[in-house]
């Protein structure tokens, strides 16, 4: 017996009397009833809808406060016990245009992980390619295949799909276990163009797994610097920026996201640009504002907005801040590979 | 001001006793009621959903009849025509779980497009890749860029995104409109192995407009010829298949969308099997069975069927039936691109 | 005991009077014979000799005649017979300037293989890369990994290196030995724009083992007859060419030889060229003029000639001819694939 | 007129009574001579020549000693100024199977550059890809495109194929000339893991025009650490490598050369190795026993090797030294490109 006898059909279409649409008429309606029926849909119905002049996308620009999340994590913290419910105590943004799901845009998640000290998160995986960018807190690490990987303010840390890892707080019982002060991933491969021969294979997903602040912090002073100098170095003036790469091919850490630090210099301001594909942004320091499409947000540490695909962005440091940093993450590299990405940046 | 204080939240979370969960407590309940307000959801009340153990499409397995299809497609070029609404006079698949929108599946559209002798559709241009498989006619042509592409019944003709295009049928006129037998294109490219040398840049695109008929019959039916002759060509025995490919990279004709024309002989059945990605076919010729998921269908000329990702599928051909021919397109190349692709084979 | 001991040194070193050059006294040949024993050159002796200013080919331009060839080649096949010394029966071209050695340039071969009616050259296989192109003769066939491949005027074989094969003349005993019109080769991938989806795997040399004059000549035509109507297809008026490629990659037939048929229309002339690389060529029909660097040459079927490096080249087919055709060999894969290939085309 | 009329021929052929040659004969001895006349070789009179079973490098092993080359370049700074020949006063290594010409093997040149105090080499360019490593000496850089880059013992500065570089020697004038420690294009680049968003575009050469002994060494050292806390790190045990590679793509700094520093520990040895393609070693730092084909030789800082193709090598570091560091350079990205690399590698 086929599916097509056993479900209602969804498919509800009327004959309207409208510019584009043929007239109302019985046989019209009669053959909307066959439509239904056979679960067909005429295109003509639906045309506008399907083939918008530019990217719409089902997001909405939205604004989370840091001030507001943090309570209510601490709360989830101290009520949310590991172990009843909470072995992934990571609370979600959710999209207002996205239905009360757990999505920041149609194809990201960004979520606050909290760890109460001497907390543990059992070993996991799972297939999505994920990532770890550290806004606040020490003593806790991550265990990746093994290897375990301290996190401090600044950190990021890619987890390619696949890969097990579990979480551990060790503020209460940092004297029984010691966390290294570079994973073992860092040690084999964090020096600047230096591949082991012992490493040659191509790798989809980066094998460095923590890209430290202290590293991250310098290369976009130096990027200043040398603007500063006269030298080409920044995305336009004042903007430097470093996307986080996986040494073994110099493309993004992981196949479907890409992962960047923004700095804007005090009072100066990036162009705007639009992009096919919708980005996360996340304040790590500085204070300033930005503009997502018709939104302007002033904005500090900690806050986090979504620029949706094709909406015009952009962020003006304050004046009496050294500098914006703004940690950005995005599906660009999906867009990319299927040659689809576009962008249009504002002329300088 | 922002967005946040204007929309009101979508987010509903409902304190629950069950395993895994939190227990339900007044302040749990105060919890959530500031996650609903901040538009947060915390993942412990998410995770089997988001994070299911195998690929969960959200289409169904579905088939269509040619045989309901046709009348309609007829009917509507009778009272449906083109300049008053029927422009685009094309009949979409409405996957029946997606929702009664155009959607054979998340991310693939499926249309009957039918044009009436002396009828033209303007030429019009989208982003999207497209293609047209050409089940019944003759007559009818299509222009793209310029260059008139005949059509004839079990030609592939695909469509990169952002090319100009239009369609005609001279059935009637056909004294005023000569359509040549190959397009510009095809006198270019269609020489087995021979690349123009003033041709040498990459294209993500295939610039071969048409793929005919009579060459894909030829290169199945020497695929089973060899494989009667004990050499391997087949993917299984009695199953030959050839994948429309772009001869500047001997990759996919579109970077979003597969195409291939897959002939089951006499009797034979392939080998179940089950991908990341959905497919939908058409039956091009002959007779047999086809198992979807739970689902199993007789199928005969013109059927049209999904393929929801990770359902297992096989077909068999009748005995009766020489073979059965079935059309497929999917969107593997995405999940290609971005290293997410994976399948399982039922042995041999 | 090391080497440099036991060696006489091949160094010889002469203090001159020269412009660039230090002054000669007792200090500098004393020097001179110091580097002389530990196998030093300094680089002041040779700087202008190592690096020119534009590539300077240690092969020069030649052209070997094909009514001089074939009487000795066809002396050679009644005096050396197969099995006394014959099994390669191959007549190598020796550019003038490499010294007597079978080298047409300093990185390519070409001989002219002459199987008499009868014979058979024994199976073998090589590290290195070849092809056949067949200029003359009918009933001979090669046969690659089991493979039959039947060779006729015009075809082009392409030999990836370590493949088994052996060389067969049926000219008389054609009635025990019958080669098939098609090699399975040309049955699985002579299809335009069709892979086999049993063959998914990327392959650095091609797997279709005959490219035939039917294909070649036809894509030809069909380049003229597009720039006549006026279409680009061509690479300048009246100079078609086609390149064999492979068909799992777009890209050239062989990783290190570039295989292409050139077909310049009667009284047409093409641009100067010139190219790193070297070249071999040979006449396939019609007759004209070649001009390489500073010779000119009137041709006519069969005779060969060499480009060296960056020598300037032109071909004119003559007034009373259809057209001049030209087979063409080079070794541009392997200075493409270093980012080294660089060309100079005469402006329009 | 054709130049096969005007050149003396070189081909030199014998009618010889041998295994596998045809019987001398007048008739022999007489297509021999028409052979010479048309600059014709019969390749049966070559082929063991001509295909050997295995690569039969012309370079032989040979090593330099240090302690003889220094003084002989000491005495070549004294005697050459530059100005009068020495603007490159480089002293080329002579492999004594090539003819006394500067290579130390067919692909690759290394010369000693020696720059006295004070001293400026006068800027240029050359499509060659080069590279500089710092065996001794401090205060001396190089400008490339306008960048200052200093250079110190153990760093390794790659010199892409047309960039414009001159060499400075600021022992004496320091006062005036002050060297930045890090060039422009490390600041930008020497990061890891990090990419500038300002340079996304793909480069065959590495952008970083130095690596540093700082970073080199630790890489090296972390290797060996890790070995002994038992992870897998080196290429086998006691035995730690890397390779400079092209942040752009993670490929290597060079698209012909390919650079690596190797450390082997005290008292251990290489696997035995051959590959195809040549390489040339110094010795950086410690002592130890390297075998090449049949030599041996104790080798000691400073000195040079060669390794001709598919000739067996092993390292081994003398018990009383911490390591013998080994700065390797090689043709391989050559042979890979074409895919024509091969490598035997002794088991464990």
């Amino acid at each position: 017996m086929s599916a097509m006898d056993t479900v209602p059909s969804p498919v509800r279409l009327s004959a309207v009397a409208a510019p584009g649409q043929p007239e109302p008429t019985p046989a019209l309606e009669q053959l909307y009833r066959g439509f239904e029926q056979e679960m067909l849909v005429p295109l003509w119905t639906q045309i506008g809808d399907l083939m918008p002049p530019h990217p719409q996308s089902k997001a909405s620009a939205h604004l989370w406060r840091w001030d507001r999340l943090v309570p209510l994590a601490d709360e989830a913290g101290r009520i949310v016990p590991v172990g009843r419910g909470g072995e992934r105590r990571a609370i979600a943004l959710a999209n207002p245009s996205l239905g009360g799901r757990p999505f920041a845009t149609p194809t990201l998640w960004a979520a606050i992980q909290y760890l109460m000290p001497g907390e543990d998160a059992p070993e996991h995986r799972h297939t999505q390619h994920a990532f770890r960018f550290i806004v606040e807190g020490e003593g806790v690490w991550t265990v990746v295949n093994g290897d375990s990987v301290r996190m401090s303010r600044g950190d990021f840390l890619p987890q390619g799909g696949w890969n097990w890892h579990a979480h551990h707080n060790a503020a209460i019982s940092a004297a029984e276990r010691i966390t290294p002060v570079l994973s073992r991933s860092e040690r084999l491969w964090a020096h600047p163009g230096l591949r082991p021969v012992s490493q040659l294979q191509d790798q989809p997903v980066t094998p460095m797994l923590a890209y430290r602040w202290v590293d991250t912090d310098k290369a976009l002073n130096e990027q200043l610097a040398l603007e500063a100098e006269g030298h080409p170095a920044t995305l336009s003036p004042g903007h430097a920026a470093v996307r986080y790469t996986n040494p073994t091919n110099g493309r993004d850490v992981l196949p479907t996201i890409r992962c960047e630090m923004h700095r804007v210099r005090s009072s100066a301001t990036t162009r705007t640009r639009r992009e096919v594909g919708s980005s996360v942004f996340q304040v790590f320091d500085g204070q300033g504002t930005v503009k997502v499409g018709d939104h302007q947000w002033q904005v500090r540490r900690g806050d986090m907005f979504v620029v949706p695909s094709w909406q015009p962005f952009t962020a003006q440091c304050d004046a009496d801040q050294t500098s914006l940093d703004l940690f950005r993450f995005s599906d660009t590299p999906i867009f990319e590979a299927v040659h689809a990405w576009r962008e249009q940046v504002e002329p300088a």
